[in-house]
């Protein structure tokens, strides 16, 4: 097997792909320890309610179990897209060397686009990070679903001004 | 019952002395949604192995079932010590509209001392923020926790040179 960055992108992506057919926005991600997945998950936001429910913070919830430890040691965590602040301190508190995302999130992004939090000396922790891994299909996930998202509000929208006309 | 800010951060003091009665950082965190308590935790980094088992993360947790929404609407999040990014962070992603914290943490805080995330107006949602609320009290419960870590561990050390001499 041949464990690239574009290997474990791929099913970080596989992970997105399943928040997408549940209605979320298609974000993933894994976590992986001497080539072994240790974390995935997907964006559960709504269908959970849960504002805490991305997918970086529940794969560092699953591999700190994994591994029976909050220091997530000799790891990489790879993420569809830039991480947000909250998941950004969650990869800083777990201590995770290595970060790679696929696309930029240029409004909230915490790692290049709005902060650089993980590469903050002021910190106690910092990252290597790598980006733009598969950058284009993570980002195209992402604008097919908010544009097939707008084509359903539209269409609906319509329907609903047809059934008051009648 | 007289509802003020101290009365509540008195609560999340409390929820502070359950964490560091289990030898855990003493931090803690409470919800408030029209004067009931709707969330509590205490950090449990150490006994859980999770990292992101930070008071306010939990108690946000905690809201969001109670509510059955990950929009925390007209609540207020009282914790004694100024959040992390992680935390301030999870606070964004409720969207709670008001924060309360006791003391500054200069070394992590990402509320005013490394970083202003409540109040970028470039992100989806701003906070108003309190603080100073019994920061003497929550400052003092941190202090004297690492005093009593430090003494602990130079006594450890003490007694190991002691049996290593014998």
């Amino acid at each position: 097997m041949n464990f690239t960055d574009e290997y474990f992108m791929d099913l970080a992506i596989a992970e997105a792909e399943k928040a997408g057919a549940l209605g979320e926005v298609p974000i993933g991600a894994i976590i992986v320890h001497n080539n072994e997945v240790i974390g995935s998950a997907h964006n559960l936001r709504e269908t959970t309610q849960n504002a805490v429910t991305h997918a970086e913070l529940m794969a560092i919830q699953q591999a700190c179990e994994k591994i029976g430890s909050w220091r997530l040691e000799e790891t990489t965590l790879y993420v569809t897209l830039e991480p947000c602040p909250m998941c950004a301190g969650a990869i800083l508190q777990s201590r995770i060397p290595r970060v790679v995302y696929g696309a930029r999130d240029i409004k909230a992004g915490c790692v290049h686009s709005l902060y650089t939090l993980l590469n903050d000396s002021r910190m106690n922790h910092e990252c290597e990070v790598t980006e733009g891994i598969k950058a284009e299909q993570c980002g195209e996930l992402l604008s097919t679903f908010f544009r097939e998202l707008r084509a359903r509000k539209k269409e609906e929208k319509r329907l609903r001004k047809l059934a008051e006309e009648k």
